[in-house]
């Protein structure tokens, strides 16, 4: 079986099929312009990612409102053998979402963004994938429920985007992964077809947990069009608390005495560096340094949610007095209200906008072994200093209770030199303590061509096939995620001899 | 691409051939001969399962003790075309890990029982898929953690037998589904290579989450040999009270209150119905009427699990004094210690053996809408009475708060004239609420041909091209989880055509 070939924009390519193939889908969507885009003003929009790093040149831009009309345009792309890039509400980091210099559809879910149902008796909620997740948290909040997802992105990211790459964030401590939250989807395959399973079942091990194939999937099994997901109750009370520490070790010490002492309430444990404070004390007005005085090399943010506001004080008090005790932290300051406790988490969590406003930014999202994890901050600096001095900054936050180290590198503006200084550097630092490259941001156009340093060549090899076997003309997001020659590999190599 | 049938017990089959592998096997694993059976002993222990409802006669029984055994049986399985039934604790409802008529050869796991590692800084803990679940909870609640699956079973079910199975049990409520607290598998495919994917990382966004390909997959996709599992703080008090109610409905209001008002420490919520009382009262020595005097129609375990005593008890008290005032218990009493609190547990746990005792019994397990759940007992109830009077008992269980409910036809002995009453009509009662057939149960051999019920032609197309990509030869637990027409299809349908 061979594998036909996507179209590229070489010059073979026709024009006038192009042109067909957007007259085509303008057709498709009822003959509606403003959901079929081919203006400078659209590609600004949805041809470039948020951070101005990826760009591409999409034959047109499409804004289908119902899964009939995803279907269509993907039956059309695969006739016109024509890639198709799902877009969510363009937040990524890795360029999931973006097209590519190849000649693609951009299919932008923004239209299809209706709630459908909100079940107070079941706990779950059930939407169209363009929905955004602060939209559906306004939904559920109103009957007593949360969506079991948060991050930083949430005023725009959408729930089919944040399925389509697994998404992690600020809640996965306390509810666990999307992967046990996502009760149902509806996903239109690579064919055209509509898989249908949109359940609301907590429990259903009726054959394969299909589900799975997509989540995570970042479009390249099939394109989400709908998402069911388990909704708990929202905790009635939410306390948060900012400590300095002198060391990543106490960080990582206080962290298994919060898991301790604070048990079931603790739904978030969060870290960032001095460099990271200083850096949102710079760029972002209105902040101001929480624990002013001698600066900390650390700051943690925990927050604790529950059902019953004593109970939850009176275990952070005693969390307090421990933690104090034992001089793991220096000073901490604790929210007086829900306004004190935003501006607490907006220090923690406004650190990727600050770094957008300082400049290029290099971003890298890893899991490595918790108590370890800060030492390829400190093996990065050492490596930069000599050669660029304090031009170049390496700061590191994230969810210390996962695992989960944001390293960033910031400069005045993107340059070879300091790229080459990175990677592979990193991505072989995280391979031998094996960790991942990718904790929560996906692989994208990024870091397609790096998966190995995660995955062995067998299981690259089997996800190469799953590509294979579920879009055999290669339609559905090319080059991202999967190494190229991975995916044109399994078209020849029989399961067999994988 | 024709797919090769697998050998079955026909007439054409050679012995010599059959001795021939029996051999083979026998040399792989060292020529013990303890681990490559074929006496009827043997066979009374592995080929029939514990309800001794399925019964096979496999050519041979082999307990591998290191992955690289595993592969190398079934490497000889797959060269001699000759299936393999993965066998765990084979404590399944559904045969799914019995052998069936074919010449088969059962991998059982249970000498692969080692505890690889219990890592209480990063929360997890890792092992051979043979290792029962009640020695991993013992390994790391000595190190003041705790397995987030409990189920019946315990004492005898395997790690690699529960993640096979997507076991749900009844620790669901509190920790979620085993898709999110799987962290790692380490897999022999069907080519009998080995799939290493056992990490213990908590977020790994690189590629597609090959792993839950396997989990609840009941060994038809790969053999599971290892598994890295979290394993979150033990709860340092546990609170059990048994409540008396008049009407389901009434359960269903109290599991809205509970939620409401034990909030985070809520951890179990089950409910039984009087006949189930009555029949472990009945069956089992040393049981009594937890709530004597007037019977009641419904009663509901709760469990509270938390870090501060205090705390729980004040929620539970609290809890207690609403379900009270608003008349939606007529009684209840609160383990006292944790003695007692056993005994009423008990009460729920222990039915299903009480049925066993009982007789013959037709187990069902469905996932309903919570609040119409146990109108398909009294509907069943409805539909015995004028036939076989009281001589067929239907009887309602199971775990309330994920909406899954265990329903159990209990008669002298297995009888036509009873099954025929109850299937299809459960089947399609179920099918036609939208719900789920087999909630944690799997499918195995006994509902194999019954997915359609709740699964769309579409969705178990696709699952069979997920076994045909990934078992070419058909030699992994055949006739098990998919209907053995749908595999055959997809051996020469192409995914565009599914």
């Amino acid at each position: 079986m061979s594998r036909p070939t996507t179209r590229t924009s070489d010059a073979s390519t026709s024009r006038t099929t192009d042109d067909a193939l957007v007259r085509a889908l303008a057709r498709a969507l009822g003959g509606d312009d403003a959901r079929v885009r081919t203006t400078d003003a659209a590609m600004e929009k949805y041809a470039v990612d948020w951070q101005n790093k990826y760009r591409g040149r999409p034959l047109c831009v499409t804004l289908p409102r119902t899964t009939e009309e995803v279907r269509a345009i993907v039956r059309l792309c695969a006739e016109y053998r024509t890639p198709i890039v799902p877009q969510g509400g363009n937040t990524g980091l890795v360029g999931g979402a973006t097209p590519t210099e190849a000649r693609e559809v951009v299919v932008c879910m923004e239209r299809m963004n209706g709630i459908l149902s909100v079940d107070e008796d079941a706990g779950c909620a059930t939407c169209e994938a363009g929905v955004v997740l602060e939209d559906l948290e306004s939904a559920v909040r109103s009957r007593g429920m949360t969506v079991p997802l948060d991050l930083g992105a949430k005023g725009k990211c959408q729930m089919g985007g944040c399925v389509s790459t697994n998404a992690g964030g600020l809640r996965l401590l306390r509810y666990g992964s999307l992967r046990g939250s996502v009760l149902g989807l509806e996903v239109v395959l690579a064919n055209g077809e509509v898989l249908d399973l949109m359940r609301t079942l907590r429990k259903d091990n009726t054959g394969y947990d299909l589900k799975q194939l997509f989540i995570g999937a970042e479009g390249t099994l099939g394109l989400v069009t709908k998402v069911a997901i388990s909704t708990p109750r929202a905790p009635l009370s939410v306390h948060v608390a900012l400590f300095g520490l002198e060391s990543f070790a106490k960080c990582v010490e206080m962290l298994k005495l919060a898991r301790e002492n604070l048990g079931e309430v603790l739904s978030a444990y969060e870290f960032f560096d001095r460099e990271s404070l200083e850096l949102v004390l710079a760029q972002l007005k209105g902040t101001r340094d929480p624990l002013p005085g001698k600066p900390r090399a650390f700051y943690v943010v925990v927050e604790t949610s529950g059902s019953v506001a004593k109970h939850d004080s009176a275990k952070l008090k005693s969390f307090l007095s421990i933690v104090r005790r034992r001089g793991i932290v220096v000073d901490g300051v604790v929210g007086r209200d829900e306004k004190h406790a935003f501006a607490l988490w907006t220090l923690r969590e406004r650190i990727s906008v600050a770094l957008k406003y300082a400049g290029a930014v290099y971003k890298y999202d890893v899991s490595l072994p918790t108590a370890r994890m800060y030492n390829l901050v400190t093996t990065l600096r050492e490596r930069f200093e000599p050669k660029f001095g304090s031009s170049v900054k390496v700061l590191g936050y994230g969810h210390l209770g996962d695992g989960n180290l944001h390293l960033n590198i910031s400069c005045a503006e993107y340059d070879d030199a300091i790229e080459r200084a990175i990677e592979p550097f990193v991505y072989e630092y995280v391979r031998d303590e094996r960790g991942s490259i990718s904790a929560e941001h996906g692989l994208g156009l990024m870091k397609a061509e790096e998966i190995h340093y995660s995955k062995d060549a067998k299981a690259v090899a089997l996800m190469a096939t799953m590509k294979q076997t579920l879009d055999p003309l290669g339609i559905m997001n090319p080059r991202k995620v999967l190494p190229v020659a991975a995916v044109r590999a399994a078209a020849s190599t029989p399961m067999s001899r994988l």
